[in-house]
């Protein structure tokens, strides 16, 4: 084996400030010409060899001794038996339902890096538990207030032009902060309802053409093929919008758990609307008012009324690295990364604090930056090894900017449960050991 | 369960001709206005229910009367069972190495959506297995041409500035068609060994920066942890531009398959030479003259040399439905849809042809186009049930034109082996068979 790095016992020469502004837009010559690198090059290397060599390094692993696995022994890959930890679960501290079939699972956000969540660990919230449908079987059915009702197979639906799109998906019930912060948190915790894909389906707006929208039609009813018949009323001007049906996620067919063979995929809006395993769309002339709309997935306000179809995702952010649950090996550069979105469109600016909000500067927006898509920011800093508190602001197009958390209860009650978005704080202490400060 | 749904047994009303130019980029928008949508729907839909109806769809299947599987049946998800088929597997027809140690796998593209290549198909070439890597023991060693010859730990890595970037990979050796076309092969036995993801990693150029690089070095070698100590030499502009050592793929760490812990990417390179499991580089003045720039991964060119560093791959395209295995169910509409490429730079244009070449058209370009990255390609054909040969044929950014197959033999002989990149012919047969016409 290769002996362990020994700590650096002195800084490299030609050590450089970072810079306290980082550039809007990611780009490695920014980062270059600004310093960072060079700095953050100083702050985490190992040190140099004794003495160059022309050699192997001092010792031959012992993995490359020997043939490994062979080509094709997972004709479907999974992650390195060393990444078992990454998965998703459910939230710490809470009690589990009696059964899981009215349940979610959580993606291990503080685990992940750039914007795709890969497939296994997109985020689950199940009514009724997961269907296993047979394609060949599957059907959408179109009716009510259109000029032909019309019943689709699936080799019908994908039949149809498609599209390809990255958007984000997020449950209304995403953070959980009203009360006193748990410190324990992680981020797969706080805001693990949250999940990123391509996904690719039928332009939703094609298959209502070919049904004929009446004029009176102005909402929409959605039903899954689930045992909960998960049914949800949408606004007639989103259906004929940017509405999918996808049957496609990262370049696969849908997961079980997302909604295979066929979900509905409304960008920007609440998870639930979203409604997984699609069989029926009924067009009328005023909302259906669910179960889902009614006692579910309404907020409470502070007047004591509830509000019905709070249907897009504010904007919101949050740091990933550092975050709960990690702890910084010592004092020296890290770089800060998150994830920004916004149901509303285009993430236009991510701010990132690291003294709990008293001075802000501009994170690096990685490209490219698409509408109703997580967005990852980076932001270089420099930890002194003094107790600090991290946080992430975003604005988005419409000019809406991420509120604290004061600012939101201002506004709803705490009792609202949905649409939780404010800042999100993460503590750093002295020793490292980063928890979640709400 | 609800019947099946019948034949049409007459055109729709309304039905409209489809365009016979698509729109250069794609929007929903462009192709409603331009009449393909109704087109579309009018040839694939369904037909009209008997009467219109307030109630349910005419029987509510099968899985739609008990609830489904548990939330979380699946700590990390698979796909659905009904997908069995779409699997990573060996070429058709060609024999088997006798083990699997120095062999590939090939991604199904036949039946993949978008662009992005789930983690679990990402196409396989391996010279010695895969090796199993504990990432706390695992190192990447620089030196040679440096100032400071360094050894890194994976921690060391991942906590320098990152950035992700979504980028194909293609063997080199992807596409035989120098011979006669086998007519039974699928897009994943002539052109699978391709696959795309978003990489999340460190850029090379920092950590070169840190180690110090010699204003003499001109090369890197790259070597790789497995036992066959996989090695390449890259240009130190390439090493110094946009190469990155990465470390997550679509959102997790990489798969074992790709590299676990840490892979060269060099995007737009042949794919041997973006190094798996890398544990060292070395810094010289000179190509290294391994043996896989040696007595592999040259071209035999028509005067009887061999040319060495064929690094970039060239612009290529292939129409991914229908595409060889598909069957047409019968005349109608349908959507041509395909992937385009270059090693050089993005995609401009891609051309589709349904009589061999004979005629083009523009088809649309799915957003956004990237660099150095996979492009979905969608254009409405309606097909008349007469023998068709589908075609597709890129631009890149440079003004590079995919070659036909005659010109591509003009210059380079047949037993060149590696960079096939001509136009993928398909022939479509009167009852609908699809098949490889090379």
């Amino acid at each position: 084996m290769i002996p362990r790095t020994p700590k650096p016992k002195e800084p490299t020469p030609g050590q450089s400030n970072l810079r306290d502004e980082g550039a809007r837009h990611l780009s490695r010559r920014g980062l270059i010409e600004a310093g960072a690198v060079a700095a953050a090059a100083a702050m985490v290397s190992g040190p140099a060899l004794a003495q160059e060599s022309d050699n192997l390094p001092p010792s031959i692993p012992e993995w490359q001794l020997h043939p490994g696995d062979e080509t094709l022994s997972l004709p479907y890959g999974r992650p390195s038996k060393f990444e078992a930890k990454v998965v998703r679960r459910y939230r710490q501290g809470l009690p589990e339902p009696p059964t899981r079939l009215s349940s979610f699972s959580l993606t291990p956000l503080q685990d992940l890096h750039g914007i795709i969540t890969p497939n296994g660990l997109h985020y689950e919230r199940h009514h009724a538990g997961i269907p296993t449908i047979d394609p060949s079987e599957h059907r959408l059915m179109v009716h009510g207030l259109v000029e032909r009702p019309l019943i689709f197979t699936m080799e019908d639906i994908v039949r149809f032009p498609s599209v390809s799109r990255v958007h984000f998906l997020e449950c209304s019930g995403n953070t959980q902060n009203w009360g006193a912060p748990k410190p324990e948190l992680t981020a797969q915790d706080t805001h693990g309802l949250l999940s990123c894909c391509e996904w690719t389906g039928v332009p939703l707006a094609t298959v209502l053409a070919e049904a004929g929208v009446r004029p009176e039609a102005k909402w929409m009813l959605a039903e899954g093929a689930d045992a909960a018949a998960m049914t949800r009323s949408i606004p007639i001007e989103k259906a004929l919008d940017d509405a999918l049906l996808a049957y496609a996620q990262n370049g696969e067919r849908l997961r079980p758990e997302q909604g295979y063979p066929l979900r509905l995929l409304l960008p920007g809006y609440e998870g639930n609307t979203n409604v997984k395993w699609i069989r029926r769309l009924k067009l009328g002339s005023e909302p259906f008012q669910t179960r889902e709309e009614t006692s579910k997935y309404s907020m409470l306000m502070l007047d004591g009324t509830a509000h019905q179809f709070n249907l897009v995702m504010e904007a919101k952010s949050v740091i990933t690295f550092p975050s709960g649950g990690h702890r910084l090996g010592g004092p020296g550069f890290y770089e800060i990364s998150g994830l920004a979105w916004s149901g509303s469109g285009k993430v236009t600016r991510v701010e990132v604090s690291t003294d709990g909000g008293a001075s802000w500067r501009d994170a690096a927006l990685q490209e490219p930056v698409m509408p109703k898509c997580l967005t990852r920011f980076r932001s270089p800093w420099r930890w002194d090894g003094a107790p600090a508190t991290l946080a992430s602001r975003v604005t988005d197009e419409t000019g809406y900017v991420q509120p604290t958390r004061e600012a939101l209860l201002k506004a709803r009650d705490v009792r609202s449960y949905y649409h939780y978005n404010a800042i999100q704080n993460w503590g750093v202490a002295a020793g490292g050991a980063v928890t979640n400060a709400g």
